[in-house]
């Protein structure tokens, strides 16, 4: 038996464990700041037992790190202090270069891997975790280089079982994709919710006027903010490359409104549309 | 028999009619520049005949006008001059104020109802069309004092066959709202899609990096660059005012993240968040 401690108990490692929740070689256990999370997990059946941190670690195989990024590279490297030879510490976060950076040179780095799966929902905690959230999904493994390879394997076999493919490149690498294909489009949703809102102080107003359009655009917008502010600190410089290139963007696009040149705006339009054949 | 006359057959004609394809009181023919959208809605179903526009009025008792905004503002004139006492003219167009305003003094205004049905999806033509679009969704009637009442009420019964409910507004005041509910969320999303593409080059790429949120916020930006183009130039004065209260808020969010003010970003996603208690 495989035995899982989930440090943070909320929707990504939530989703982890609830996908495996039918294998009697895997167990989960549980480790959250938030001790009603955690009696929640245990009704959830998420994990099956809760442990304070050092517990857990000496209990576990797999030690996984589903917490804000600024949590996480705040405990890695004491947590990587604590493991065995034959113990693998994965961190889920959604930025990687800071924490792998916090943990380059720990005696430990080779029981460390860094992985961020790309999937989510703008719900958080762990009522929001759900087995199928995995399913065909993308895990992102930075540096799988400085990881020992047969604990690499291992966990793989694992993750595999909650449904992930899996992909690999550099921290920093996944850090710059991830600033403009993520977190600039959470930032352009909490913007724009914050536009509507200090424009339209009835709520009504705006249900009866918001079509699905809106709500889509703006469904990022109902993340968690504790998660979001960390990502965007920790990946500061390239999240504001992002903004930056984005701005670039809206102005082009605002002076050609001004400028009534329709065409233009047409072909500005044309050119954003291209995303219907990448997304099918 | 009421005959309906769709000026246009794309997605917001063509669904009013797919609404109501089980009623036998209800006929409709259609009018398009394009023959084979023309062709293509007479396959579907949506139209059981077609015509060319003036030979359409004369057949029909209402006649709705579900084109690019640009071309109602032209043709709406030239229909209402052609209408007899008993018909009426309906335009679905996303903006209202200079739509109204081109027929503001028109001899036959009391035979125009100017309408904004609060439905839509990021697809066009007739081919998007389906049945269910309106149910339960909201068509907004700007200006319902400037048309004839007996007209008004038989039209009224019959949009609430296809699913609508009613909210009335003066034109002026549809735009203001919908330039920051509806057009600001369709320009932050073409401006995200066209900065992503901008910077990944490699489609692989972003669909391998993609959660379902960029899909969500990017969503708006497959939708028709001819509409959406023609929206913005029609409510141009609203919606630069829209980009600048977004910009000015992007600015804020930019400075803070740029001043590592973490408490104060997750504050900001804090207010952006209670879009939640309103979108369920």
């Amino acid at each position: 038996v495989s035995k899982v401690l989930l440090v943070g108990v909320g929707l990504i490692n939530g989703s982890f464990s609830l996908a495996m929740k039918h294998r009697r070689d895997v167990e989960f256990g549980g480790s959250d700041l938030s001790e009603e999370h955690l009696s929640k997990a245990v009704d959830l059946g998420i994990v099956s037992q809760s442990f304070a941190l050092e517990e857990g670690i000496a209990w576990a195989d797999f030690v996984l790190i589903g917490t804000p990024v600024n949590a996480i590279k705040k405990i890695l490297p004491e947590v990587l202090e604590l493991v065995r030879d034959d113990q693998l510490v994965v961190d889920f976060g959604s930025t990687k270069e800071t924490i792998c950076h916090a943990v380059k040179n720990h005696p430990n780095r080779a029981n460390f891997l860094a992985a961020h799966p790309i999937a989510g929902t703008e719900h958080s905690g762990p009522e929001a975790a759900f087995p199928e959230l995995y399913q065909n999904k993308n895990l992102i493994i930075c540096e799988r280089e400085k990881t020992n390879e047969f604990l690499l394997e291992d966990f793989l076999n694992l993750a595999r079982g909650a449904g992930f493919y899996f992909t690999f490149m550099s921290a920093g690498e996944h850090d710059k994709h991830l600033a403009y294909i993520s977190h600039l489009s959470h930032i352009s949703s909490f913007v724009l919710s914050n536009t509507v809102l200090q424009k339209e102080k009835d709520g009504e107003v705006i249900l009866d006027l918001a079509g699905s359009g809106f709500e889509s655009t703006v469904r990022l917008a109902k993340s968690s903010p504790a998660m979001w502010s960390s990502i965007f600190n920790e990946n500061k410089l390239r999240v504001l490359d992002s903004i930056k290139a984005y701005q670039a963007e809206l102005d082009e696009l605002k002076r050609m409104i001004e400028n009534e040149e329709v065409e233009e705006v047409s072909k500005y339009l044309e050119e954003g549309r291209k995303i219907r054949k990448i997304l099918k």
